[in-house]
């Protein structure tokens, strides 16, 4: 219940702080016999890795993971999968600042308040560099996905005000700019707009939409189950996202039953398709057949050099100033982790489905 | 897995279909030496019975709750809990129509496609009586989180695109219209707009939002099982809800770190606090202090006595009128429930809460 | 985590207490498609049931159980399967004597020192009515497990010092006297013997076996889930069981590797078998395609008549002579808990068990 | 449910094969708080290290733990504690052997029956090496319990048909000898009998027992979760366990109620005890305040020098001779496990409990 354990039969634990020696992941229920190597594990994390552009931070980290079980002769046994990545760029006296004092829109007072101390350095466990785990984690499931042909794609969606345009939607070109962007006029605008925080010492928030392709009707569990709701919990859990919504979403709150219900139909080819998609491909709780949709709003990054006030472990009311080595904003790094917790939720889910009949499938 | 289980610790399992015997729930992990009583658990369900507006659903089920074990001389024992509800007004042979057809905006092909059959009088498991046992279950936790000074409330923030106006915001005028609205003029407006949706054979949709207040600093766990990551899967759970957000949410992702962080700050009484509430009480996932905030989208209902076009268990293309006895709009019944979940999911890591540390809490 | 859940796929929850209202059990997680009807599940209750011989209680329960969910036109939906039997003949006031008495060999002390205090009429939750929810539960694993061909039979092996003679064992016979022994002359002998016990206000235990045929080779999961230790806990978990060993059990400490290696040989048929079964089927935490062998150790009802000298709540030593209905041996009426415990375990497995692979099986 | 994790709030994983990489494990939920360095947890990996003696494989590994995260100034965060142990001295080419072939008594053929393949080398996950994980987590376990006044210890009770007498039982003694046993006389007799064993290509199997001292009266969970129903699944997850006893065990099936109860009574101090202690310390499946008694019987190493036959993965009837280096008995580096094992399970019932009642405890 510690909560570092995500999963029922397709079950992961992550590990490590910011500035402790490693951090990682080991995997558990992964089935025997999916071909996996190291290589394809460190294309994951490359995604998310840290000092690759201006709006990221400057901290350097190979972050080369090391594969220590569950592989034999290029493919996973069914036995765990432990995966590490050693930290080697910490600095934590840039922390020794913070051991006391507790953050504006960071977790530091709630941590204190729970456990009575923090491993403050890098802000420990509740760093984003906690991320790597799921991320490695998150391939190997991509992997098992892609043998059943489900494939997992997110991209920003929009940085502060700025959103890309349906028109120019390309998703080619979202590896094209450090924004993870599929517009390249948005990002070019995205860009312009982070440039101006920087200067004014402040950070961006953003929303990042992912798609699933090849997920068949009928994944997911009726009731407290339901594909959206571990969806849900599983982007929520990521740090700093404040909100999540799956197909029209918020929208569909001040819409009409006639507009919102998607029709099917049964095209000429004799297959049954949706003629919209405002259910995001969930109909009460389980895949419908059409494409995944959902959107997770991230908040904006809340360490900034900004003078703000705040309290320290002695109660006394105190300034502070957030040096260290801060993202503006978080969301394109976060892409790749949006993409391993949706890959870990449908992983989970798909080898649940295998148990729903008696006839076995 | 099968998905009818809720909670780690404080554990609920709910069971029964619309038209079937009965439904009910079985609690496993509430505490010993809570009192309970049945007519307690009922004022709940009584908030959730369908006949009681003519914006609800016409069916009549008196509700009556029958406490079954789990409670001896007026207290519970720490043992299961169940509760059960028989169904007394199901009308099956209106539902033969659906036998072989799938409804938009409904889970029928879903489910078809996942078990092959379904039991389909009422929508089975899937339809929203399925929430009896979560409200009866979300009692106990109530009566339990009593006992902590944790107060949960939630209500009708929107229909359609009528809103509740701040100004007006008066939670003792919640109970006093049907819509659940805690602003009469909000409610007359919505009502108005229900009254033309029901002539013109439609649906709407709304927002729940719920506040629960006295929750100390230091719920939640880190990492997966976040306090708002939580929330959102018990929350994204309840059928036709289709969002889910916390404090600013949505909002969040468009505004800047300067303006989104809650500065703290100790108060003459020595007492820690934060000057704003954009973080909805929750920071890296634990309780910061603050008064949690969320809020539900709620899609209109799926069941609109106008023509849509769908398909059969043959695949073939038909048309299809529901007629049956449906609510306009889902969202007032679902703010118990609602409020339901929420207190299941506080319960549950208020337990999880006592195991941080090594000296007992 | 209360304990009253069991299995991770197929799950079931048990409730009730001895002189409550009711007892029963939810199972979640029962695959779809599988016939079940209430009669098949009352065949297994009345094995159970109370007043059937003068070697055990008096008790008289009807113990109708009532199928509530999860079934339709015959088959299970996938859907939660709730089942009740109503308490029709609790006497509680043969129960006020020990209200404030720890009776000796009984779970009153622990109970009362867990929870400060406790339902105390008939044992409350610590009664061996408690099973029928396991029994029931049973009964659909066993409708689940026929559709793999698995058969589990359970049988007294022993009581006091009467063992069954392997020479005379027919399996046949077992249900023609009221222990359960598949050996006739055993049987009477052990008849004889609780007679004198009953005489003397004493008691006794004994020793089930179960056998489970028609397991395929590769059930288990690797490490801590193992199939033996999976058994083991579902087994001791029954109330008064003190040993669980497989195939030779406690006897294989005292052998040597070349007599306790099971040699396997591919028949002329082609198929591969083992000339021994020292390991009761299970090699490493796996079937190995042999049948499963596991025996229970029951000890002596503590409930006597014979005085016998304990303290009471307020630590006053004092005598307790213990009159009600009891059984003067659990043995015969365990053994269908028995073979319910198995069929849960093993089913809970099966299910696992689809998820080994990449490609689905 | 893939087995490798176990625990429910106290939660582990263990990962790592035989001869890959390495062998480790992440402990989720242990508590912030307590005092922890590598040097203890190294301590407990030492009693399980092999080629300590010529009754141990001669297999050298340095078993060097590295503690990756979770401690923080010599604490516990309350965050995962990852450990890993680097596999130094693995001779994968003395398996090239048994790559095809299935050796009698090992879980060879299961795990291909299972996965399709497996890791052969060592005996890949399962290996006895796989306990590790077990062992630096038990240690964890041993350091919260600690701060209980819990203290756990296990020793050999017999080898073979060598028993070490009660008259002569000296724990002090037990770690002066390389068998583990409280008695110098029979571990004298005991290493005779495996001298023997050895020339004659053979092996043995033995009995643990185990004792848990400071438990307080009102642990485990009713029903299920029973304490001994846990220890039985958790000591008979340990390889090689073929039977598990509590108390008096399988003797007290041949007992009677009047021999087998234990008396209550108050002593002149107040303390409420009991005269004997035939259930071995639990009652109900709760603690009743006695010491924690339960037997592990273990088989005969089931690698031996000497031929015997079995079948390879064409299914054709072959011999075998395994050389390799293994134990020609277990049970004294499998006292340190079953030690471990207690210690999770206790650990994770005591954070259990601290959820029984309403009032915090």
């Amino acid at each position: 219940m510690a909560g570092s354990v995500f999963g029922t039969i397709f079950r992961i634990t992550t590990w490590g702080e910011s500035h402790g020696k490693a951090v990682g992941v080991t995997v558990d229920g992964c089935p025997a016999g999916i071909p996996l190597d190291e290589g394809q594990v460190q294309a994951y994390l490359d995604r998310r890795k840290p000092g690759q552009s201006r709006f990221a931070t400057a901290r350097r980290e190979g972050d080369q993971v090391e594969l220590l079980s569950g592989v034999f002769e290029g493919k996973t046994t069914g036995t765990p999968i432990a995966m590490m990545v050693r930290n080697t760029d910490p600095r934590s006296r840039d922390y020794e600042l913070i051991r006391d004092v507790y953050r504006p829109g960071h977790g530091d007072y709630g941590f204190d308040a729970k456990y009575g101390f923090r491993d403050y350095r890098g802000g420990g466990r509740a760093s984003a560099r906690e991320t790597v785990g799921r991320v490695a984690a998150g391939a190997v499931a991509c992997r098992f996905l892609a043998q059943y042909g489900v494939e997992i794609r997110a991209y920003t969606k929009s940085i502060g005000d700025v959103e890309i345009d349906p028109g120019r939607f390309d998703l080619a070109c979202r590896d094209q700019n450090p924004l993870c962007m599929p517009d390249p006029v948005a990002a070019a605008k995205a860009a312009e707009y982070l440039n101006r925080l920087i200067k004014e010492q402040d950070s961006a928030g953003g929303v990042v939409e992912c798609i699933i392709d090849g997920v068949p009707a009928g994944l997911g569990e009726p009731v407290f189950d339901k594909l959206d709701a571990c969806l849900a919990k599983a982007v929520m859990s990521i740090g700093a996202v404040k909100g999540f919504e799956v197909g029209d979403g918020f929208a569909a709150a001040r819409s009409r039953g006639s507009e919102n219900n998607d029709g099917f139909y049964t095209g000429s080819d004799g297959v049954v398709r949706k003629k919209t998609n405002h259910s995001g491909g969930i109909l009460g709780g389980i895949s419908d057949g059409g494409a995944i949709v959902f959107r997770a709003a991230f908040k904006p990054t809340p360490s900034i050099a900004r003078l703000q006030q705040t309290v320290n472990r002695a109660g006394e009311n105190v300034d502070i100033a957030i040096k260290g080595r801060h993202d503006p904003v978080v969301v394109p790094r976060a892409v790749v982790v949006v993409e391993a917790m949706a890959a870990l939720t449908v992983a989970d889910l798909l080898l649940a489905h295998r148990c729903a009949r008696a006839a076995e499938r």
